[in-house]
């Protein structure tokens, strides 16, 4: 049997010193949070109090060491590593038992991090990986699995596509049907593990990995058995809003793309003061803000609303504006963007993901119309 | 000299018995708005309250008569006249004394006519005619001219283009510079006044009025002389938020559609579950969620936020989508959507006007790049 | 039986005394074709010899009088309606017995005319009301109704949609399997003929017309009974091309909006001098010429090619742009181009049938990927 | 001075053994075409004689061996490096002496090797860096450069930006107002030259080299002193024609897909025979179609005509469209498309070096708004 797995940037990751230092920043988050039980949302926006704001410590932790650490190590970092934290609720694991907004507000802060791959890989852990084990896991199971990974000791990822027989790589077999913690260093596993060059996201690792007899105890199924796809499915909001809140990288972007062309002149005048740029980027920034006044909507979701038709809208678009984006602004920069050198150039090449993980555009599409109810009543015919 | 005025469909008003009745029933919201001081919004809407909601008669009170008075009578209803005291603030002269969410409520819920110009001839006169009269005339001035406004006993219209000499008929001269009230029976006033034929909004009346010498009193002077364009300004941005709540007529137009292409069939399959119809309908809807959702962020300019960046995307993107979505679905109609009885038809046309008036859509750019701060400092050059 | 009819402006045609004169024209034309039985293309074109522009008369002869006459009285002329000769190719008819080139070059060469119903009209009557007529009809039958229709005695016009029971307007029922000529004052004729109210188009007149129990003789069936719908068929493609060359307009609107923004003024210079105006009509115009390009290709159908998935394409392409172009042109003449005076806001409306019109987009798609061979081979699913 | 050089991935071409016997069929091709004086163009194509489809070897020659070779080893083959002496017509120095309208064919027939980078190489070759020598160049320098380069026995490379001072890298200074033929084995050649790492056209290098002090000789000047910019600009609509004719390659990308997809399954039925899918890939389908249906025309240029304005609009719209097949394909590929395995990413990659190289789009939007004359006449504001 052979897995995909989405590595989560897994094996860069490990404990640093400066976690302790973290968890107590995120720690007075969070019993301000408490404090301030009103929970009122400051001035000039929606959804965000106080608290929400606190996590926003990529600018002064992160981005002033990026040059010396170099991108690519970036990932290293205990800092983001225990976001794991504010994003498991289950306060007993050592999860800061914070609401679905402080998700949000951590996809939004981690856009800042100038490069796809890493809030990705982080989301896989923090939103794809663990929250099953979070909700259904047992007691031991959770002591073993989730409290290590939120402290730091231990990296999740999530093996979901499935190489079938034949040549259609996307069958799920019977298999998966439940949820199973896997060590990767479990008796018997296949030595075989190819890692996938991909076009981009590049720093979040995703590999196949072949299995041959591998077995793993009872104890390690997560809740009941055959309930996989139900307890996944559970978090598919969460994921698409993660996958939202990412796309908002496209405001550097846009930024980025506004500080060069001031710089570069074409027919004698810097490219951003040509009136079809300045209105192009106009329009984008309009489609950007369109999309980010949604999120104070879906946070509707915190308090049991269905969010499912407002998520899959959102997430929709974020594919759509991301990819529009990237090829329109990558333009501006002429031959300088086609270097891989650019902020822009990586994002034209990771956007692509965005409309077709975590539910391509077709299948948001087809929620859509369910939830618009269009679809043919009796026997469904496309 | 020329002026071209938007009449407001004014000829059409007047003041109906039922006017004691509604009144009533905005008093009524009135003075609950006044008691749930707390001002919570109901579950699910992140702007309205019930008081809100209490506007929403047209379906009841109105669309029943449709059929009956026919559309083009439409607009005689002391109905929706008296929306005015629901959008004027000042209580002294019949203004019922509520905030501009109750003026987004009402663009919200007149948009449920089934015909554009009906919201346009209504808005013309409540968010661009008498603002300025309200905020800056005399108690004179609004005895005489709000206050029977208000009451549905006088219909106000507005000149503002001015046809100059030459074949530029946009230019607008120096005469224009403070805002007066000028009564059509004014004496020497030019008797020619030529309706203009227009594609669409039609029930909304527009058309060249010639004045020869037409002599006002003095004290018919709004405000201080020479602050016209000023006291104009200030009511900018409800234009424009007033422009955005009648798109959402978009949302009746994919209905309609969807109800049309169900029973219609091509390929011996119902139009509706052709799959490239279903997901350009999902797609339409989903920017138009996007753009009902700016809404309560616009509205934070009650509590004097300056929206201005906002508004203007709000109402760029009114324009685009209203214009999008006449295109698409018209096209699914055949045949039908071509002949003049549809709504669909009557959109398409009326939409255009949503990306020209109001502040075309370069205006809008125009005003997004310099909240963007893209626009060169020094001499523009562009 | 009620049907639906495309009256090819019919009402309005009737025979001119420059009848002669022009039918004197369009003889040279032939003889020189004739002559010149080298064929050779002139000199920058790849389609059309000196004979093919001899048809370029709508300047000199027509538009001349535009102003005298009136747009809505252009369809009068007799002009016009002869093209029918150059259009229908069996000589003892009266037609010229030219091959379809010269077709192609009518419809490029009525484009010209400032009103998009009058092409429409008259490409109805020469390519779909008569061509199964001059192919299948018996002698008695082409003495009757194709040689007057040809000399301008008569005008045909056809009848296609049925209104079914119910509310599906669209169904054909059995009875139209069969062509047959039904002179509209036949015995026993509905008296009922409701005129349709389109939104564009409207020189181009269609009506419902009512029958009941009308009686025509034996005689007057065209070709074999039960092949309607297969003669009809042969001329899709002519029905399509005509199509394409009428998109040409678009040129004419390019031009109109290319001198008008030059004189109005916005931000102190001429809007057509701001850079996303000059680019958006540079693009339009690119895609113009692209669709003009593929003509040449498509006249291989008189050497008898298979042109179909070519017509399709430029059908499909052709609505498409036209769309575009109106909604992008009115757009830039701001609340001119939104009165009815224009040729924009007229074309806006017009432009919309290309799409529905003649198979519409969805149907051009379908014989696309039937020669892309993209279809589910066995039984199809959508 | 540091000049930026599309090296033609000239590192890597050599002479192969199968010189003489590729030289011999395109032989072939020269004395067929001279015989066939008439040059009829063949049935069911506007453009070439059987001649020019002598040149389509790249099916049986080339790509039944790029399984064994290797994408990157592509290049490297002889056969393709020859094609330099069908493009250049100066017959005395290995030149085929043949019109442009084969270089189109050439370039036609390169877009089927199945990567982006290796027609690219050969093109900047070809069309960009020999022209104007085999133009102007004198006798000597023709016998130096000119005549190994076709032979295959040296590779041309073309430096064109410079590397300014300060942070703008497109200041071209005046140090190349002229051409020169610069060995790179030059004496006081700087050792330094830095490969530019990009996006896409992985195999066709980019290098910054810096030169210091190097001297060449007098007579490697081309032509007269100071001409250079006027020689370059001769070539330009060659080198956008060879752009055009690149961007067919969409044609494989759209062909791949339909295979692709066809085995794919996504909802129980292949992703191909979903309808969203088939009419999209028939949309692309026809822009491609009405691409290439402006080539005929624009072989006018074979006869003297200016074809800049049809030259810059085809550019244009190759490079808009390839980026949009590359992104609408690579969708429907799903997880697949997002690795770097498969041609779809690859061309996703490279696509956006077409709107960018040779001209970006900008530039051709200027162009054909000065051929549409709709510039400001006297001092240009934009």
């Amino acid at each position: 049997m052979t897995l995909r797995l989405n590595l989560a940037g897994g094996r860069h990751f490990y404990k640093l010193t400066l976690v302790s230092s973290t968890r107590k920043l995120i720690g007075n988050v969070s019993s301000k949070s408490k404090a301030a039980s009103g929970s009122q949302t400051t001035a000039g926006h929606l959804l965000y109090t106080l608290q929400h704001f606190a996590l926003k410590i990529i600018d002064q932790e992160i981005n002033s060491y990026v040059d010396q650490w170099g991108v690519c190590m970036l990932c290293v970092l205990g800092e983001l590593f225990l976001y794991e934290g504010v994003c498991v609720c289950c306060a007993e694991y050592g999860g800061l038992g914070l609401d679905f907004s402080y998700s949000i507000a951590v996809s939004d802060e981690l856009c800042n991090i100038r490069c796809g791959g890493i809030p990705m890989a982080i989301g896989v852990k923090t939103d794809m990986a663990t929250p099953a084990l979070a909700r259904f896991g047992s007691e031991e199971l959770n002591k073993e699995f989730l409290l290590p990974s939120i402290m730091g000791d231990k990296v999740s990822c999530l093996g979901v596509s499935e190489v079938g027989s034949g040549s259609d790589v996307y069958v799920v077999n019977g298999g998966k049907m439940s949820l199973i913690c896997l060590p990767m260093n479990s008796p018997g596993r296949g030595s075989h593990r190819r890692k996938i060059d991909k076009m981009g996201m590049r720093s979040s690792d995703t590999a196949e990995v072949f299995f041959d007899d591998v077995r793993v105890p009872c104890k390690n199924l997560i809740g009941q058995e055959g309930m996989g796809f139900t307890y996944q499915m559970m978090q598919f909001q969460e994921e698409r809003l993660w996958a939202v809140g990412n796309t908002l990288t496209t405001r550097d972007i846009i930024q980025d793309t506004i500080q060069y062309t001031r710089q570069r002149k074409i027919f004698k005048m810097p490219v951003l003061y040509h009136q079809s740029v300045l209105f192009r980027l106009a329009e984008l920034e309009t489609e950007i803000e369109l999309l980010r006044s949604i999120a104070p909507q879906v946070a509707l979701y915190i308090k049991g609303n269905d969010v499912t038709k407002l998520a899959s809208m959102a997430k929709l678009k974020a594919g759509h504006l991301s990819r529009e984006v990237g090829d329109s602004c990558l333009q501006y920069w002429g031959g300088m963007g086609f270097t891989s050198d650019v902020l822009v150039s990586r994002f034209y090449r990771d956007a692509m993901l965005l409309s077709i993980g975590g539910g391509a555009d077709e299948v948001m599409l087809s929620i859509i119309c369910k939830y618009m109810d269009t679809l043919p009543k009796a026997p469904a015919k496309n």
